[in-house]
């Protein structure tokens, strides 16, 4: 691996001084009359002005074009330097960007020996608003994490693509496609928003034009384009515009790890180490998966070929792994994602199997976004219970490697198991609440928890009324929980509504359900409440409550916590600002139980009237409480 | 608990200054000419001359001494300050000794008012060795873990004390005192020798003058005295000097946390708070146990009140919970431990229940220990699994609270977790095997792994033989598992004959049986053999060959680790020297399985001779190991 980087140093390098020598703007500009794209593939398909990076790297696709000379004659525009590949079908172009240079379109020649000359017209557009305007997501914030496939269908015209090797739509089977959109989300950022929501993040919306399954959107076979049953790029933009109208930030799922096996770049790939065992690939060799043995990525005594056998295997047999070792590939990644960003004002990027591609790579992909956005949030899927994992992969943790991830955003799958033991389990000493005191308390490990991502469950895992075995007051308790914590809170579609996978838990086709009210004629419609039951009902407006209070409350967004043992079967978490107090209590008993408020008395609430901010109640916060059911209890000073 | 720091430091200030305003050294010197011992108690009972540190505070107790003015007269030392404690029958007298002081005795007079005066001889001894020569343990050593009680028997005349309250013994009552002493350990230091440990640990071998279950040594009543039913202070020391000829060095168990309810000084407390609780101590109102809610140390969201239950509750009631934050007995604690040290030429010190004593005077202790013996060794015990609190408590660990603990050794109840449920589970790919390899990968998030304590077992938790269900192959592949990790590794008395807790799972004085042998007439002998059935003395003999190995291995001692995922089954683990590389095979196949040894290539074993450790059998290392039964493989190229 140190062999590898030192290589992609020296060529970084190289770059750098290329651009040196190339950085006189060339004076004599030619004026595109009309666009031109004889080219197959030029990649990103426009660039802006304005980045820190002055450097741009186009991959050129086109037969033989490596045969040819490139030349561009517009101001403030140079060719630094020029990659042949070992496939003759590609070239790699550095382009450099002189820091005046005009938005504009400029043609880029191909000149072959015998004469013969492609041209392309490239764009560099103006950027849209400043970097610093791109805003990330914090603890504030609440994040809707939708299945687009599964969330509402507000288009069938696009149901099925004929261009596209799966064909068929049936919602009756778990892993087909079902026909949910772009159009579909964008009909519903009323109830969205009404939901007290201010992020979505689907997963991936880009083509996956693969055989079957590709419903998930996780193997993709074009990243830089829509997948036509979603939708168009102009609708994903529309998302993201009425997003924006309404505060809600969109944040992309990207995966920097694999594609899939579908991908246009499979047919020819333009080096020999493009994707990882690419040798075997082409010569139809047994590929190795990846062993997911994700703790050599910090394991001090790793065997190399476990580490070996860790980045360079498959995720799975039908997503090639992307070699980020091959610089060409890394500039590729991070290009796409700025690419995105630019193209959509993101709030955000998820990034998938974060611990799986070169981590070198991944910590210079997030530093290259997060320079050109310093305000961005990335958050990446580290799938590990492990508090230290968790830990390893936050920006500002000290870790004894010197390894600095640049990685504002990490997710709590810790806390998660925590929270489902917390309540399955009965109280003991060493069992139930207890879970989520001392795994909270594993805080002062992290270099920044609130800005760590917690979820009850997500589109991998059993829905969370599953996992808590159906039982209404304790998914109460833990959904509120997580959106009481210093965390930012993510919560799947459907939980609302306690959609749940019992038919045949951890299905991922089951847990990825279709929301009901999303296709026309559905029986039931959790958009307008139609044929709800009365429990789903009251969580959804259990759920909406407490969202649309988090939205405006000090003490959610950046209070002090303070939080207190287990104590007969109740929990108690404070938020404090100096303007307002926020009070969490579980209750766990079924019989009524008094609560000796002086236990509390630290916090100084003696004598205050609080709100309940489900019921709208108040309370008088005295000698004792009475819980007198099951379930959580939000209580604030803010009346 | 800042406060209290505060009159901490205002009071070391104030000490500093006074002690500056008395270095002169007094030039007149009266000669002791017979040894005076008027005072009830004068603690520590004597000091030495040639520490660092030059103050010494003494603890003096007396009817009415608070009524008496102290003097000294000897060269370079002086009284720097005196201070009445809130009980009239105690003073505190802060002596400075100056650095070339010499050895020797002196009077200490104490003057009454009405001319009344007492005398106590005081000694200042030399110091045996300097301190650089307190040599600690370190991972090149094996510890082995001894309840004196239970061990064996050498004196059978000092079994029954009639000034102790407890006055039966009874070996067939778990709780009841059994018998065994210091000479039983002195007299069977060849058997420890021969079986490879080169550290003893017993349990606390000081007076608990407890009504009952006052066998297992942790609630001491008189911290400067042995005993009488283990012996004498003379053989504590010959226990420790004969050791030392063996290169066995002793490891003393402290506890800075409680004593037993008996202890002296509970009869007439010098301070109002010199322990914690002590109003309603005095006043016999309910008193709290701790909440035992450890976390808290770290917690960031920890509440007041849980901090003062956690550090102020006792640990159980018949131990009052030692006030660390009064000055005076910190400075007690901290001198008992070097008294202990210097008396006994120690090579280390386990302290108990490490979390519960105030967490800032425990930083202070170590320090001022380690400030004298700067090789010497502290383990502190956190029961706790969390890698995060393990590593918390290590000295160097960058906590982000900024506390440094000066404690060179933590345990290992993580890998301790990890090596049971290793064995006991079934493989699969996140169970079985897996646990002890992601367990040992978080080695990177400690300061120092080589220096933490690990073992199978230990005095207050089921038998390793009992917590692996009886399975004689699984228990050896974990204790030589424990003796080839890069840790100090420590063992508990019998389990290399197999004891066991069956009858009642983890109770205490099952656990804790007697060691057969140890006492006359015993029917089986463990020292000879005699009596022992096959299994007991091959697992005997397996670890016998393995500790003696472990004396002269360079690769166990400080060779790089290096260790391979779980595959089919087994786990590879390598310790690497140049001179010496160490393979430890664990392999839970009941049929006879063949592993390509191209995997571990990385080694550079290919085509080298090796030895079985324990059957001294030679192997070729080349295509291919065939491991014919379940167990492990121990070999190493040092033939």
């Amino acid at each position: 691996m140190k062999l590898n980087i030192h290589i992609l140093l020296v060529l970084f390098i190289s770059i750098s001084v290329s651009c040196k020598k190339a950085s006189n703007p060339t004076t004599t500009t030619e004026i595109v009359s009309n666009v031109k794209r004889e080219i197959e593939r030029v990649e990103p398909p426009n660039w802006w002005i304005g980045f820190k990076n002055q450097q741009l790297q186009l991959l050129v696709k086109h037969p033989n074009i490596s045969e040819a000379e490139p030349s561009i004659h517009y101001s403030g525009v140079s060719i630094a330097k020029v990659h042949k590949a070992d496939s003759p079908n590609y070239l790699f172009l550095d382009l450099h960007i002189a820091e005046n240079t005009k938005a504009g379109q400029f043609n880029i020649h191909f000149k072959y020996k015998d004469g013969k000359e492609l041209v392309q017209t490239y764009s560099l557009k103006d950027r849209e608003q400043e970097a610093a305007k791109y805003q990330g997501f914090n603890s504030s914030d609440a994040i809707y994490l939708i299945t687009p496939d599964r969330f509402a269908n507000g288009d069938s015209s696009n149901d099925i693509n004929e261009n596209l090797k799966e064909k068929t739509i049936n919602r009756k089977e778990d892993y087909a496609r079902h026909g949910g959109d772009l159009q579909g989300i964008i009909q519903h950022l009323d109830y969205i928003e009404q939901m007290g929501f201010t992020q979505i993040w689907p997963c991936p919306l880009l083509t996956n034009d693969m055989q079957e399954s590709s419903y998930h959107g996780y193997a993709m076979t074009d990243f830089y384009q829509v997948d036509p049953r979603y939708g168009t790029l102009n609708e994903y933009k529309e998302l993201a515009s009425k997003a924006k109208e309404k505060n809600i930030g969109l944040i992309m799922d990207q995966v920097a790890n694999h594609c899939g096996n579908a991908h246009w770049w499979m047919q020819d790939l333009p080096f020999k180490n493009w994707i990882n065992q690419q040798e075997s690939f082409e010569n139809n060799k047994p590929l190795n998966n990846s062993n997911h043995r994700r703790t050599s990525n910090q394991d001090l005594y790793a065997s190399k070929r476990d580490k070996k056998e860790m980045a360079e295997g498959w995720f799975v047999s039908a997503m090639p792994d992307l070699n980020q070792r091959n610089p060409f590939m890394a500039n590729y990644i991070i290009q796409n994602s700025i690419w995105w960003v630019e193209t959509l004002n993101l709030s955000g990027i998820r990034q998938d199997t974060y611990p799986y591609p070169d981590k070198t790579f991944m910590s210079n992909w997030a530093r290259a976004i997060m320079n050109e956005y310093p305000n961005f949030s990335i958050v990446g899927e580290e799938w590990s219970t492990n508090p230290l994992l968790i830990g390893y992969w936050q920006e500002g943790q000290k870790n004894k490697d010197g390894y600095q991830s640049h990685l504002k955003s990490t997710m709590d799958f810790a806390m998660q198991k925590n929270i489902v033991d917390a309540f399955n389990e009965e109280e003991k000493w060493d069992a139930g609440l207890v879970k989520t005191y001392e795994g909270l308390a594993n805080d002062f490990a992290y270099a920044s928890p609130k800005d760590i991502m917690i979820f009850p469950d997500n589109h991998d895992m059993s829905r969370i009324f599953t996992q808590l075995k159906g039982d209404v007051p304790n998914t109460k308790m833990a959904l509120s929980y997580v959106l009481a914590l210093p965390r930012i809170p993510q919560i799947y579609y459907g939980t609302e509504i306690l959609m749940n996978d019992f038919k045949k838990p951890g299905d991922h086709g089951l847990i990825r359900s279709d929301f009901p009210g999303g296709w026309q004629d559905d029986a039931v419609n959790a958009f307008t409440g139609e044929g709800l039951t009365n429990t789903q009902k009251d969580m959804q407006l259990f759920l909406k409550k407490i969202l649309n209070y988090r939205k405006s409350s000090a003490a959610i967004h950046h209070g002090k916590t303070i939080h207190f043992a287990p104590f007969l079967g109740t929990y108690f978490l404070f938020r404090v600002t100096e303007e307002e107090t926020f009070v969490h209590i579980i209750n766990k008993n079924e019989q009524p139980i008094s609560i000796d408020l002086k236990r509390y008395a630290e916090i100084g609430l003696n004598g205050k009237t609080l709100k309940n901010i489900v019921t709208n109640e108040t309370f008088v916060w005295e000698d004792e409480i009475i819980l007198n059911q099951r379930g959580s209890l939000l209580l604030t000073t803010k009346i």
